[in-house]
């Protein structure tokens, strides 16, 4: 049993990879729920869709985000109606919006929408939310004051200078279920190249979590999201530089001290190495075709069942 | 100031001709809610939303109802999820459910939310929903029990067998704002070629709706629905036959008894004007282009102003 903790794009390209690499059914994965919002009255989950839209063989790879074969007739006449059309809701992930928003207004929780959907699109991994609860990433930004993880992502671009990145309502949530027992009872956890600040710190900021990582038998591997002082994809590198973190695998590693018994960087970050505590795999981390990320997963696995045996108290 | 009492489609056609005809402003539709139901945990006013569509002249014209230039992606992704597609919502129509469930959460009133949709389109009518209340037209068949509406319509295809129409929550329901105004203040009153039982009765449902049309000083004409023994669209003749009631303008000008000062049938049906006890207009009423629906509206405002004047207690 692999257990990934993954954030939406370049988190859920290494969970197909694993999705392809495993036998049926021994994919979990945590996925943050920290960009959660409420658009147009709909509850949107983002990194929670791309992760079933990815493993569903129906994410847009063109566009990065949201479903291939789109229309956008609904956004053309929300905008006629004069409604907020800087967050592109498609015709068909819509359906997946208004569906959630049903099954949450008649009582069902979070997790067991996306059970649903994973089910009726033929998933044969299990998809956890981090948490059935509010838990809102909050960017403190030196021009625009304190955003919602939406404001500060897509309607202002990761333009501002982020000052801070905080966690709304974190220490009174509780992780969804099967997601503690998805670090403790699997044979590899693995942090996927996602975010550390926007999109892991999340998940590990959920009361419990942090600690079920700490504790798990299995060995854990995080693979660099930083690739040649540039992230793969996404704000991660502009963020370390405004918070002063150097911009590098090797401060990656150091944000998970303590959590990682393993990395994996970038051929590019080779020199790098040396200054990583934990063993490391360097190879190519780009995934682009299904091929490299099915092989950038093999290669973790391996990876994972070569790394020396934690020692544990019992 | 012209007012006309309308449910869809049918309604919704004459409306159009009366929009043409009359100066900007001057026309009012109060339009049936009785049709109205929630889907798919969407809130969906069919005739309402039929109004603004035809009044902004983005009507289906092929369909017979919803947009044009409409596209369906929901509805494909909604049945991927198992979710109900007996109810075709097309992704554009959509926007409209969405923006009301938006504004009706944030405590608007359904008049409030088909006003600002009005706005936003540039329609120089006033719409106004019979009520802002619930009432709801449940149909007794004698197949399947009581029936809610849109399941008799559009699930059963008003298949089914008729033995009564009524109207839930009818007692405690109030006119939308401006309805009663609408009724007392109007020159002329207009009782649409909608369906009597299932369109025009639920408007009159409302309490006070059809004593403020007893009491307009303005008259009244109602258009046909029924033309040569049979409904230009829909179930009229077929319920008025499971009624037991003639299908034939008299029947339909009797049902109107007490409330109409004139009616207009079509030429097809001349031999019947003797059985009705109004004033009566003889002229083409099945409205195909846009020209029929305007040439209508103006025989039918000549016919209104020639109607003797009526004589009422101060």
């Amino acid at each position: 049993m692999i257990t990934v903790l993954s954030g939406g794009v370049g988190g859920a390209k290494l969970a197909l990879g694993l999705y392809h690499a495993l036998p049926r059914g021994d994919l979990t994965a945590i996925v943050n729920t920290g960009d959660d919002f409420v658009h147009l009255g709909l509850p949107i989950s983002p990194d929670v869709d791309t992760m079933l839209y990815t493993l569903a063989d129906l994410n847009n790879e063109e566009l990065g985000w949201g479903r291939r074969d789109e229309t956008w007739t609904f956004m053309d006449v929300t905008a006629s109606l004069g409604g907020a059309d800087w967050f592109r809701l498609g015709d068909g992930d819509l359906a997946l919006h208004v569906e959630r928003a049903r099954r949450l207004g008649r009582g069902e929780t979070l997790s067991e929408v996306v059970a649903a959907v994973a089910d009726a699109w033929g998933i044969h991994a299990r998809i956890l939310p981090m948490t059935d609860d509010r838990v809102a990433t909050v960017v403190a930004t030196k021009e625009h004051g304190v955003l919602p993880f939406q404001e500060y992502f897509v309607q202002h671009r990761c333009a501002p200078t982020v000052t801070q990145i905080a966690f709304e309502d974190g220490t009174t949530a509780a992780p969804a279920p099967g997601v503690v027992d998805a670090l403790a009872g699997a044979n590899v956890v693995v942090i996927a190249p996602s975010n550390p600040y926007l999109s892991v710190d999340p998940i590990l900021a959920v009361p419990g979590l942090r600690t079920a990582l700490e504790r798990t038998n299995a060995p854990v591997v995080a693979v660099s999201p930083i690739v040649g002082g540039a992230a793969i994809k996404g704000p991660a590198a502009k963020i370390m530089g405004e918070l002063g973190i150097e911009v590098s695998p090797a401060a990656v590693a150091r944000h998970y001290d303590g959590l990682i018994d393993g990395f994996i960087l970038d051929r590019l970050d080779n020199k790098l190495r040396d200054m990583i505590t934990v063993p490391c795999l360097v190879t190519d981390t780009i995934m682009t075709s299904l091929a490299d990320k099915e092989r950038l997963a093999r290669e973790l696995l391996d990876f994972a069942a070569d790394l020396p045996r934690k020692e544990r108290e019992p």
